[in-house]
């Protein structure tokens, strides 16, 4: 039997979870999400990246939009648009229902990982996602203008500003998730998604702890390359390696996590770094438009994993 | 010029609200609205009376429901339901957003007054809606099996349980909202809309020296009757005077307000009375079916209140 922590961040880490998800059963897998990108915002607590990959393993995500809900209505943010409220943050009718179901919870003392288990549940979802802690991180962007918290960066301003560098504000407080620490006591393999190193998955990995026990782990940790062809898939990636001044390549990703990788799972178009990094390299379809796609890869990394071990 | 406090509360003082806004312009008529029903729910400023009647003059009034908006859809609600979420008060996902505003607006400092005035001026409103103070009142049903939140007597109870007497909680500390106390410097008239006695209006005839503020104006007050023929028009008023050892009559509810009425307004069914009560009396139809009820109406008790200056 197979036990894989699958970290994760937002949109492309939720797709390749969600061909693990076809895979593995609900407990040969832990999903292990980002929430640095967590925010408060109209009285309500967001967790952006908890919610795509709900969304996306209840079967609800939106595909066109690539956030939000699929079966969604907008006369909630039209009206708030109408009364001068704040829009840049679009919150569907139904979306909104979740945000509002987890702050109740939190206010009612409930902690995240128990909240997004409940939500998990309602929704029919049989795998286990969990914040990568209970415990507040949020991350900064910083710009040569200022800093900005991570929506205002990424959504209101549209990833526009150039990034000089990250800080997770909280983390030195933070607390690994306690089920991420108990499940790497019998994990066979970890997965880091296709997510954006920086902001997505490094808050993870400076969790005090997290890194050291993932090192620690005897199991193979392998990460599936966020970067095709020196293209992010989706979202600033690419940009904020060029900005960083970092090659915005596949090899700088690898070269990124360092000697925590065991495996890399580079793209077609990377090919020809096979061979040339330090960790072992295997080559797939990394680009996953479908859900055979999605399948496919995850079941490339799962047998890759495997043969790590 | 006329210059007319209208002191209302929900469905039935909203109709004649109506009434009398299409036959005064704003600077003829202020619109002051009890605020014990208002409630905080799934973390929500909720004002259910300020709320009727903003939605009543902009027109956007749900006449099937009696609450809400016309144009709603309830996605929210549904999802809300399905994530286990408390669903006895039903917000559609248009009139969250007023919620949402006013809740931001408060969150941020802004009075109760000025959130009102926003809302309202975002609809469209030209005519001015007060809440009756800015400060929290909060009415307590007491009941045999003890005591409950108005929200939860009204709405989640369906009023069911019997009623024992009723407390304004926080009033003692409250104030009048200054802007009814200036307008009264200059009215014309006072008129209590028909709404219940009790629960609706007697809120703001308890806030600390608003009574004697309104029987020291030399303006007449005229109050409409909210029973019709021993039954009221709309919500429980008949039903809580019975249970409070009242008759469930006009007669009643003029006695009720006792000597601050100058001028009372019986429906057509209860003609029986005109002349027999102490205030002086009018019949008219004061059932509102139509906008030319409420229009009819409002003339009659403007014309009534003139005619006793």
């Amino acid at each position: 039997m197979r036990r894989i922590l699958a970290i994760t961040g937002g949109v492309g880490g939720a797709k390749l979870a969600l061909g693990l998800a076809r895979h593995l059963a609900p407990d040969e897998v832990l999903f292990a999400v980002n929430t640095g990108d967590d925010f408060e915002h109209l009285g309500l607590e967001i967790a952006p990246d908890l919610d795509t990959l709900t969304y996306t393993l209840a079967g609800l995500a939106n595909p066109e939009l690539g956030w939000g809900r699929a079966d969604e209505t907008w006369n909630f943010m039209e009206t708030l648009a109408a009364l001068g409220g704040e829009t840049w943050f679009r919150l569907g009718d139904r979306d909104l229902a979740l945000h509002v179901a987890r702050t109740r919870l939190l206010a009612a003392g409930v902690s995240r990982t128990d909240a997004t288990d409940r939500i998990s549940r309602a929704l029919g979802i049989e795998h286990r996602i969990v914040p990568m802690s209970d415990d507040p991180v949020r991350t900064l962007v910083h710009t040569p203008d200022g800093t900005l918290a991570f929506q205002h960066y990424f959504v209101r301003e549209r990833c526009a500003p150039t990034v000089t560098g990250f800080t997770f504000d909280g983390i030195a407080d933070a607390r690994p998730n306690p089920a991420i620490l108990a499940w790497l006591e019998t994990a066979t393999g970890i997965v880091i998604c296709p997510s954006n190193p920086f902001v997505s998955v490094d808050p993870l990995l400076n969790l005090p702890g997290l890194r050291a026990a993932l090192a620690a782990c005897p199991a193979p940790v392998v990460a599936v390359s966020p970067i095709v062809g020196g293209q992010a898939i989706k979202g600033p990636t690419a940009k904020m390696m060029q900005e960083l001044r970092v090659p915005a390549t596949a090899a700088a990703v690898a070269a990124h996590y360092g000697d925590l990788l065991d495996g890399f799972v580079l793209d077609r178009q990377d090919a020809a770094l096979d061979g040339a990094l330090r960790p072992a390299t295997i080559v797939a379809q990394t680009v996953m438009l479908t859900l055979a796609d999605r399948m496919a890869l995850a079941e490339t990394v799962l047998d890759f994993v495997d043969a790590l071990r």
